[in-house]
């Protein structure tokens, strides 16, 4: 279990829970298989989603263990369908320092066991009567991120990206399945339709933060430490948050380096960190993940008071300073 | 619509609100994508799967047009899914190993896709109230189906292989999508749960039928005909039952060919062919698919009788009898 859950016992044996659910529902025949599924889903992501879910499981007065367990498995094993799927897409050598799942079983054991994966999801919602009411809600939902996940891969090695198309790919990728895992949470609990929103919002301003502080980390983090090499976005020709502000103050001396026909070399990668500290992208993107933190801080203060606001509150506040 | 249809207005009528639900639900921003999608949707398959379904929905006393069509709508969007993915997995196989199945950007744009035509599946049956109760079920044969679909990937490459290991991998991949379509129809239909059960069992005989037919014109089909080179699976490292068969007569002969580090020749190819016609591989292949239709016929004449009954069987025996 991620240490970010450390402090609250209580949420991090939930966790465990989730955990358990989605283990005991992973019953591939091939042992192989099995096995390598298996080393993904455990691979120690910090299982993000899940928890906002079961904290947001306590905004209405019902305790409903069963069912919110499930639906932070359903949202975990969804998270990794895609993230199975995008490694076979990014060519991504390692996430989480452990070998992505192409690289150890070939791409088409990843394509087969992401199917997998979106299979279980769909069958831990549906063996949970009380949560079949959001499965069009989820599929629906799913379906948007696919969507964001498509423009993106559209939008690659097109330089002029706008903050406004980068913002709208955000919003359909990642926020949206933070959104869902905490308008789950609110709606398990029986919590009032207005609070359901809420909670909605409140997952995707901090889906809005995370994606935004992972993206920044591609330009600051240490290659031993988050286990890629810096910038592995751009050399994918993924242009995210930093580089697009930088860009906006000199976007002439960035195309010349990003329209290049042939792969970048190191130079290049040298020359375009040293662009966007000069133009002070990374800085710029901090502030926006500030301000969409300080969006959800407020929806989160129109719930209801009690502990999961304060972990929630504490949460929020640690993943715009983390540096992993 | 397929040429196998014309004789069934009717029949005809209703796959063609499936053709038309499925349209409806596919809407994707991102062209090259819808391009892919559309590719198959559009391709004139047989829509199999959802006229089975259809059928199946006269089993019972419930006439209910707009889950039946939802049903067969589902079904076929999940087919789709899986052939999307298998062609990537299938060109990733035919280059083995000199070109990465990534490096083309068709293949990300169809992994995506994929993905797309699941939740596309999901969300049509989370919009049919009444079909809700086979969420679970359908989720846990999809399961089924790509636990086949892996069997298959980790057997490619082993020439040990015997006639009961690839019955179940069929069982597990193509008999089991006929079965639940066989079944969701005779339960839309509110048919008996003894009703429910045969209709189960005649699908996944159907299936097996079909498919070892299905297999058997990879080894009889003309190129121009079938549009893929003779032997394509052979090829590819996958061995059907002519073959199988075949090498069970002289598994030394075959094992020569089948075990060669390189890829097969033309030679190998047209030995192997003659080393299946000699020892009559394809004949008894076709032995077994016919005794796999007398079982879903025989399954079949337990229903009660009907125009529906007509039809199923007619269907049957021409599927048995197909040269495409």
């Amino acid at each position: 279990m991620h240490k970010l859950w450390e402090p609250y016992p209580l949420l991090k044996n939930d966790l465990k829970l989730v955990e358990e659910l989605i283990n005991k529902s992973i019953r591939v025949k091939n042992k192989k298989v099995e096995a390598t599924i298996k080393r993904v889903t455990q691979a120690g992501g910090k299982k993000l989603r899940p928890a906002f879910a079961l904290l947001c499981a306590n905004i209405g007065p019902k305790q409903d263990d069963q069912n919110k367990i499930a639906i932070g498995a359903a949202l975990e094993t969804l998270h990794m369908a895609t993230l199975v799927h995008d490694d076979v897409i990014d060519e991504a050598e390692e996430r989480h320092g452990v070998v992505a799942m192409h690289a150890t079983n070939d791409n088409k054991y990843a394509i087969y066991a992401g199917d997998y994966l979106f299979c279980v999801c769909f069958t831990i919602l549906s063996q949970h009567s009380a949560t079949l009411g959001q499965l069009e809600f989820n599929a629906k939902s799913m379906e948007r991120i696919l969507t964001g996940e498509l423009d993106q891969l559209e939008a690659r090695f097109t330089p002029p990206l706008s903050v406004k198309s980068y913002l709208s790919r955000v919003s359909g990728k990642t926020a949206q399945l933070f959104a869902v895992s905490c308008y789950s949470g609110a709606l398990v609990s029986e919590a009032t339709r207005r609070q359901q929103m809420i909670a909605w919002n409140f997952g995707h301003y901090i889906g809005m933060a995370f994606q935004i502080m992972d993206d920044i980390l591609d330009y600051t983090g240490k290659e031993q430490i988050v286990g890629k090499p810096v910038l592995a976005d751009v050399r994918q020709g993924i242009y995210t948050l930093p580089l697009i502000y930088a860009r906006r103050e000199n976007p002439e001396v960035f195309d010349n380096i990003l329209t290049k026909k042939e792969a970048l070399t190191e130079n290049d990668i040298q020359y375009l960190t040293e662009l966007i500290e000069k133009y002070n992208g990374v800085e710029k993107a901090r502030e926006l993940a500030k301000r969409y933190t300080k969006k959800a801080t407020d929806h989160l203060n129109k719930l209801p008071q009690g502990e999961y606001r304060e972990i929630l509150n504490d949460i929020t506040t640690k993943l715009l300073k983390r540096t992993l």
